[in-house]
C-alpha cells in the first residue's frame, strides 16, 4: 500500500547541454514550488551556464535517503552525470550524445524504483543523438523502452484543453497505414485509463477526430472512419467508455465542442496540434500517457540560438512542473480513495 | 475604364431550399446594409418561410435599369427562379436539385455581364444534388466551371486571419498526390494576385505550411517539402512575392507568426481549418480566389434539424455578406487609383 508523501519529489533532466534546456531549469528553479525538484546533470555545465546567465545558482548534492522538503529557490539538489568534454551553448556536439540519454535513463529508473514521483524533461536534440549514432527517435518512444511499456500515447495540454494523438512524427503519407484497429483501441484504452488514474476523471469523454475531411463524409472522402474508427469506437462503447466520434477535425476544436470533451483525440500532428498551439504556444505541456511513470515535458525545442543568452523563455518547464505535480496529487488521492474504500467493512 | 458605382450590387442565392438558406437569408435582410442586396430565388419558398419564422418581408421585383439603392431592412428585390414544387423544412427533395444550381448558374452570369459586383451564397447540400444526378462537388467547383477559372482556390477568414488551402475536399491519402510544383504555384499566384487585387495589399505576405508534421524535419519525416514545396517557393521568390515557408504547421497559426503574414497557405483541409473555426465558428466567411468574380460564402452546411424553426443563425451569411461588400470597394479603389496613374500626364 502506497503511503502519500509529504512532499513529492520531482525529477528534471536537463536535455541537450548547448541548447536552452540548462537555463530554463536554471530559471525555474529560482522561484519557490511546493515539491522537491532535483535534477540529473553534469554540475560543470549548470555552473557555468548560471555564471553566463548571471543567476543565483547553489548546486547541492542529493540525499535520497533524508526527506523530502519543499523547493528553495536557487538552490538545486542535483544527481551528478558526467558530460565528460565542456559544452559551448550553441554549438551541439555528438560526444554529448551519451551524457544526455544517461540522464534520461537514470531519471526513469529513479522513478521506476519509487525514488522520484514523476520527471519532468528539457528538450534534447534529436538529430545531434542520432549523429552520435543512437537510435533515438524521441524522449516518447525512449522512455516507454526504458520502462517496457507498450503504447506511449503523446497528449499535449494548454489549460483545461487536451489533445492526444494516435500517430505522431510520420510522413503524411504514413499516417493512414499506421492506423489499425488494434493501436487506436491501444491508444484510446491508454487515454481512457491515464485520465481515470492521474487525472481524476472517473469516466473520461474522449472525443475522437476522423481521419479525414468531414469525417471521411459518409465514405465519399476516405473508409478509414468506416473501417476502422466506428467499429473500435462501437467496441469500447461496449465496453462502458465515453468516446464520441469520428467527429470532422474542423469543428472539434470550437468552444462548444471542447464543453463536452475532457479530450480531443486527433489522428495525426497537425491534426491536433495547430490549434493547441494557436491558443497557447510556450505554456504548452507534453506528457507521455502509458508509461509506468509519470513525465511531462516542454513543448519547444533546443533553441540553440537562444542558450546562453537569457532571452530563453522558461515558462513552458514551469507549467509541465506544475502539471506533473498536479498529476501526482490526483494519483495519491485517488490511492488514497481506493485504500479507504478498501479497508471500510463491507 | 469602369465607373466606380455609388452603390455596389450583391446577388444572394438561397442555397438549398430544405435548409437554413431561406432562413438566414430572410433574418439577414432585417437589417440596414450599406449596398443594394438582390436575391435568385423561387418567391413562394422565401414568403412561406417568413411566414413559419413570423419574420416580415417584402419581396419586390429587381429592376436591372433602375440606379442600386442602399438595402431597405425586410425588403428584398427578387429575380424569380422557379423550383417548382413546394419545399418542407429539414425534408431535401432532389427535385429541388436543378433550382438550386439554376439559382448559382444565373447569379454567376449576373456578376460576369457587370449587373452584380459580387455574389454571395447560403449552403447548397451537396448529396441531394448528386442524387438528382448531377456531378456536383461544389459551390467552387461548379462556379469555377461557369466562370472559366481554372485554378479556384478556397481560403477562409475570421477577422484579420486568412487561411488558404492548396488541396480541399480529398481523403487524407490523395492529398500527397494531389500536391504538384504545377498545382502549388498555381495556387499560390492566386492567393498573391487575389489579395493584391480585391484586398489592397501591394505585395502580400504568404506563410506557406509544409505537407508532412515540422515541414518534413530536413526529409526525415517526408521529401515533398525538398522536391515540391521549397523548389515552387524559391521560384516565386524570384518573380518578387513574398513567400515564406514551407513552415512547420503546428507552430504557423501562433499570434507571432500571424503577424507576420497576411495569408496562412495550408496543404489540406484538416491542416488549416481546425485553427480557424475554434478561433471564430460562425463567423467565418468562405472566399473563392481565382474567380472572374468575387464571390463569399457562409462557413456551414445546410443545418436540416434548423430550417424553420427561428434558430438558424445569421451571423456567417451578414459577415460573408460584409466581406464581399469590402471586397468590392477595395477592387474598385485599386482600379480608380490605377486609373488616375494613367491619366496624370507622363
Amino acid at each position: 500500500m502506497k503511503i502519500k508523501p509529504i512532499c513529492p519529489r520531482l525529477a528534471l533532466t536537463a536535455g541537450e547541454p548547448s541548447g536552452i534546456g540548462p537555463d530554463i531549469v536554471i530559471e525555474a528553479i529560482q522561484r519557490p514550488f511546493p515539491a522537491q525538484l532535483v535534477v540529473y546533470a553534469d554540475p560543470g555545465i549548470l555552473t557555468r551556464r548560471a555564471a553566463l546567465l548571471n543567476v543565483p545558482l547553489v548546486l547541492e548534492d542529493f540525499r535520497a535517503a533524508s526527506p523530502a522538503v519543499v523547493h528553495t529557490p536557487g538552490v538545486l539538489p542535483l544527481i551528478p552525470i558526467a558530460a565528460g568534454k565542456a559544452c559551448t551553448p550553441g554549438a551541439p556536439d555528438p560526444t554529448h550524445a551519451a551524457y544526455v540519454l544517461e540522464t534520461l535513463r537514470k531519471a526513469c529508473q529513479g522513478c521506476l524504483q519509487g525514488e522520484f514521483d514523476a520527471m519532468v524533461t528539457a528538450p534534447v536534440h534529436k538529430s545531434v543523438i542520432n549523429q552520435a549514432g543512437f537510435n533515438f527517435t524521441g524522449h516518447t518512444e525512449y522512455l516507454a523502452e526504458l520502462s517496457g511499456a507498450a503504447t506511449p500515447v503523446m497528449m499535449l495540454t494548454h489549460g483545461s484543453m487536451c489533445v492526444a494523438l494516435v500517430t505522431t512524427h510520420l510522413p503524411l503519407t504514413a499516417v493512414s497505414g499506421a492506423l489499425s484497429r488494434d493501436r487506436l483501441a491501444a491508444v484510446l484504452r491508454v487515454v481512457h485509463h491515464d485520465l481515470q488514474k492521474r487525472f481524476a476523471l472517473p469516466n473520461p469523454r474522449l472525443l475522437v477526430c476522423g481521419l479525414n475531411p468531414h469525417a471521411g463524409e459518409g465514405g465519399y472522402l476516405g473508409r478509414e472512419e468506416i473501417e476502422i474508427i466506428t467499429p473500435v469506437l462501437n467496441q469500447l462503447r461496449g465496453d462502458g467508455m465515453q468516446v464520441t466520434g469520428p467527429v470532422a477535425a474542423d469543428t472539434a476544436f470550437t468552444p462548444e465542442s471542447l464543453a463536452g470533451a475532457d479530450v480531443v483525440v486527433s489522428m495525426y500532428h497537425d491534426q491536433g496540434l495547430p490549434v493547441l498551439k494557436a491558443r497557447g504556444f510556450g505554456d504548452i505541456v507534453n506528457i507521455t500517457l502509458g508509461l509506468p511513470i509519470i513525465r511531462t515535458s516542454v513543448d519547444h525545442g533546443t533553441a540553440l540560438h537562444l542558450a546562453g543568452t537569457g532571452q530563453a523563455n522558461s515558462s513552458s518547464l514551469i507549467a509541465a512542473l506544475e502539471c506533473a505535480l498536479a498529476m501526482v496529487h490526483r494519483e495519491h488521492a485517488g490511492a488514497e480513495k481506493a485504500r479507504d474504500l478498501q479497508e471500510q467493512p463491507g
